[in-house]
């Protein structure tokens, strides 16, 4: 237990005007200020009493995007479509305009003359200066940009993502990539991320279908059942939708999900996984899935779930946990991928594949932060 | 290891022409000559093996019943009704009509005049004669008769199933009760069967809406969501919905439902459940949940499960599993209620209630009969 | 065609302070002021134009009701609770507060020691005064009070919303019940307002499952499926939903969707239909219906449905619906039941019973109404 | 009225042993029999007696198929499935077996040497020796082939179901078309059958997702809710199943669907619908519709559906209506398409689109062929 004032951390989001990002900021406020519980906030549980996690109050928020919207707008458009309770945009506008005076450009532009390395540089010049400014402990880089497409086999350029991710490693930064982009499995990446003795972690948020998939699934294995399709259709507008739209995202998106089921259950059953976008839904996604099982005897038996949920308020406590456990693991020096977040992924860099075998190595791992094993 | 031939286990069923008895009996019988995969057998699964459980070959099936349709002639009903596979009843004729010989009447009925001792002891010596004829190297009692009403208070006779768990311990037995019906939670009963050196398991086996409530409901307290109301609907025809139709009964049923749900959680939510019988739907059964919780910042979320599975296929693989696994209990002399069954009943005998949990501890209980532990 | 400017028509709302009624009053004047455009507002289609129902800004409102919160705090409260749209209440205020002005305390009381005749007086004389107070041509009474337990069979004292039935008749109006409450149902009421030459429209709004029901029952029995079991279930928050967990009050809801669902299938089919308050939902409903039907040679097959909707916006604009259609029923003499309306009622005064058909006979109302039949 | 005994007609089914045709011509013989009521078959309403149409008994089969499994072996199959009932093959052998006799070997193959014209000749040839053997007063063509990729702008040759609707007229037998192919929408057909004088329906049955779309989407229409997404996924196994896994197939199926919510919203929605093979889910399907409309001032609102069905039990019965309802149009000399039949049809030759107004229109048809009208 110390008595020096806890350190201030930084927590660069890599498109950090878009819902997600804004939902996060704004949401930290609104907890740090007591306007709200902590719902959904998996480390506010007792669990991580004593891990050594910074507080909200001492995250300090910046990063890179390309869009010129400022959070506070963005935010009153969030609270017109219903994500953000009405009022909160002005209650926490101070704590939305100073994360807004941190964000910088990011790249690269379609006509942007610069080369990868000197992309890289740029990036890390100016998380390097955020922290410098601000006077962080340290900062985690957390990947939050609309899903990239599967990166073609012979495109000679690195996708924005792996910048990104070197750009973090640059800088001496935790990385978190919330994202099915690349990020940190570009080829040497994560060598250099562990040489350097930085922590990471990845990838691709688990926050609905998949997060029902991942607790659902093993109830099918442990009792013998044989799941023989497992189908889904995602419907969701906003931004993250419009993206999806593109089938090499859809593809990027999709791959994970397969995983969670495969990992789950063994084998991958027959079905096929829909992602549309709907702009009528806003943020707002709802995820049908339908599986058909053998019981005892080859009897046939169905389940069906719908699940109908805002993504950005599904992702934003997630991101403030991740950004707080990788804060504590670069703390304390871990390096690498950081085992026991699988909980957080849809395609996880550790095993295992079921919930709540993902919970118990989590709360591994906040024993592990606390020092209590 | 042993080179003697497997000990013969008797397998003595309350209930013994109903649904879910005719199918445990004519599924035997079908895994056992090969006929089918032993899906939905959860000892069938590799961590059960070593553990020394007899062979599904091994078990000899008698009852109690007061219904006087024979068991050849209840697997033909339920063919037709699509529960039991077309052509099964007339491939396992030989031990339908094995098992039927093997039925006695039961009781009691109405107008009864024995008293209770009376009965239990008749029970008994039902019990005693099947394994003395068959050269049976020990027996396990599954309660299977239709659900009881919750006793009254004021009612000076004890129910039929307590009556039948005081036979079980007469008749020296390891006892599974599957319903929700009093059996072994009688005043006094407990202490007997602790004191007779017997194994028991229960109650209520947990085959459909629970089921998926307990690998659901962890899932939202893992992730700090707050559950605001969890309602839901069950329909089922067949003899089991018929019996529900009773309030008393219902409530019998609901109470382990209720508890799985709060125990999960930690606090019982809003919201109800309703038990319907609907004739048209036989032996089939669904059951909807609709789940409304509260994410990040108060965001309303919703998720909804439809399940339709068989009640008879759902439950008679885990008659079997749970034979099984008491008879070997009794010969390693565990006594009192088993650890580590959670996994197989709504209303366990002990914690911890998440189904993921509860299968951990199941495996842990297969090393111990395994020696492994 | 008239050069006439437009009649004032009044709106008296039985229960003036409910949701549906705060919706109806705020939504008229958003509508008028041309905030919304009128989706939802059946009357509004082009089948209306030209049958001479008086203009939306025409309508006065005023009412009984016995709470003491003022509209305007009530629209702020719909508001909240994400019923109306945010910014509204401010927008219209002076329409709200100038209906809540012409609001008069109702009753009875518990403890009001008026016979039924005195408060029948009061109660009409109430109405004569607003209507006299505002110049109005003629006043629609909109009975919207919370949801009446049926009258037990020897309670002497005539249920409340027969009272105000007998009121809308002594001050010489046209007349809407909008509950399952008794109403123009009372003995002799209906005869009463014959001869006074009064037109009436009864009984329940159909908003949401019996909606569903009216649509699609007849789809089964035109293509000669047979349903088997019709269950549902109801969840549903606020004011309807905790009167709705009185027994005897929702016995009188569903009444009226068992008669829709025999009336469209020539029989009534198994399965029963809950309403349960579940306060978390707030304003919000979700119904759940499960349909087992038999198709050729007895296979069977199963249609679902889930209805999610917001109460008070589902009936809003059909109370305006009927104000409408009954003032300028009123206006052209017609008395008695108004043929054509079913469209809009859960227990018609009069057939079809087929969603589709009943529409048919609106849209002929219409053409009656506008002198074109 | 007539004395004369019935005469008999022929129903000349293209794809004689897919399902649908095996459980049209298997129920046909069950209900002939007696053995099931008439469940599921339009005609058998009472709105059709005395409307002149051929009795069951008096129908006779036959058709093209390349497939050589004959027609009682493709019966037990279906009833292994679940799709027709155990012991129906049995019972009604002797019909399967002779409308297998009547079966010919269709095309064309893929190195079929014959051009168009010789392969047309050839197919009516078939149909007037099945005609002039059987003694049959006329026959009715029903093309029941698998859906078929919709045609490339460039293929000189002319699709298969092309050449069938042509052979149909060459052999001057009325026609219907059951699925999305092309038919008698080829260049120049219609107009051929019309100086035929002989009478066409289609096409594309409406047995499952767009028959519950035709019952709801008016529903919307009707009460000025504004649809602002309507969005779908079909999962289904077995044979068209199969055939809807290639895009060009789906795009054909899809085309009707699309038209039918556009038809009665007087807008097409935003979303999408998938069909999706699953071959675990055999002869059944299973489709999920989620529709996201907007109420009064705005309120977002969602109603979702769920349809499990058996694709050949919707289909056959409607395919005995056809035959029935086209072999009395022909018998009346009625000639082009029958007006009176889009509530068969996904994609009908005429308007409404809304289920209950089509449904008036059958009954108007009804009442022509009877003489009523």
């Amino acid at each position: 237990m110390t008595t020096e004032p806890p350190e201030r951390v930084g927590v660069w989001l890599i498109g950090a005007r878009g819902s997600v990002a804004t939902t996060t900021v704004a949401g930290r406020a609104a907890l740090a200020a007591g306007l709200h519980p902590p719902t959904g906030l998996v480390t506010a549980g007792p669990a991580f009493a004593g891990a050594g996690l910074p507080p909200l109050e001492q995250l300090v928020f910046g990063g890179h995007d390309t869009h010129p919207t400022p959070l506070p707008k963005r935010a009153e458009q969030l609270a017109e479509a219903g994500v953000l309770p009405h009022g909160l945009p002005l209650a926490v506008a101070d704590d939305l305009a100073r994360a807004d005076a941190e964000i910088r450009p990011g790249g690269p532009q379609p006509d942007d003359p610069r080369t990868d390395e000197e992309l890289v540089s740029a990036f890390a010049a100016d998380i390097t200066a955020f922290a410098a400014h601000n006077g962080l402990a340290r900062t985690v880089v957390v990947h939050l940009a609309s899903t990239e497409p599967v990166p073609a086999a012979d495109d000679p350029r690195a996708p924005a993502s792996a910048l990104y991710a070197a750009a973090a490693i640059e800088a001496g930064c935790a990385y978190v990539n919330f994202t099915p982009a690349t990020g940190m499995h570009a080829p040497g990446l994560a060598e250099r991320a562990a040489r350097a003795g930085l922590p990471h972690a990845g990838r691709d948020g688990k926050t609905g279908q998949t997060l029902l998939r991942a607790a659902l699934a093993p109830m099918f294995a442990q009792r013998e059942l044989a799941v023989r399709a497992w189908s889904g259709t995602n419907l969701l507008g906003g931004g993250d939708g419009a993206t999806l739209a593109d089938p090499r995202a859809a593809a990027a998106k999709n791959a994970g999900k397969a995983r969670a089921l495969a990992d789950n259950l063994g084998d991958e059953p027959e079905g096929e996984t829909h992602i549309d976008h709907v702009p009528a839904l806003g943020d707002w996604k709802t995820a049908w899935d339908h599986v058909a099982f053998d019981g005892f005897l080859g009897t046939r038996m169905v389940l069906q779930t719908t699940w109908q949920g805002c993504d950005s308020a599904l992702a934003a406590p997630l991101v403030l946990d991740l950004a707080r456990l990788l804060a504590r693991a670069h703390a304390l020096g871990l390096s690498g991928p950081v085992p026991g977040l699988g909980f957080f992924f849809k395609d996880p860099d550790t095993p295992p594949p079921g919930l709540a075998e993902q919970h118990r190595e989590l709360l591994a791992l906040a024993d592990r932060l606390a020092g209590r094993s």
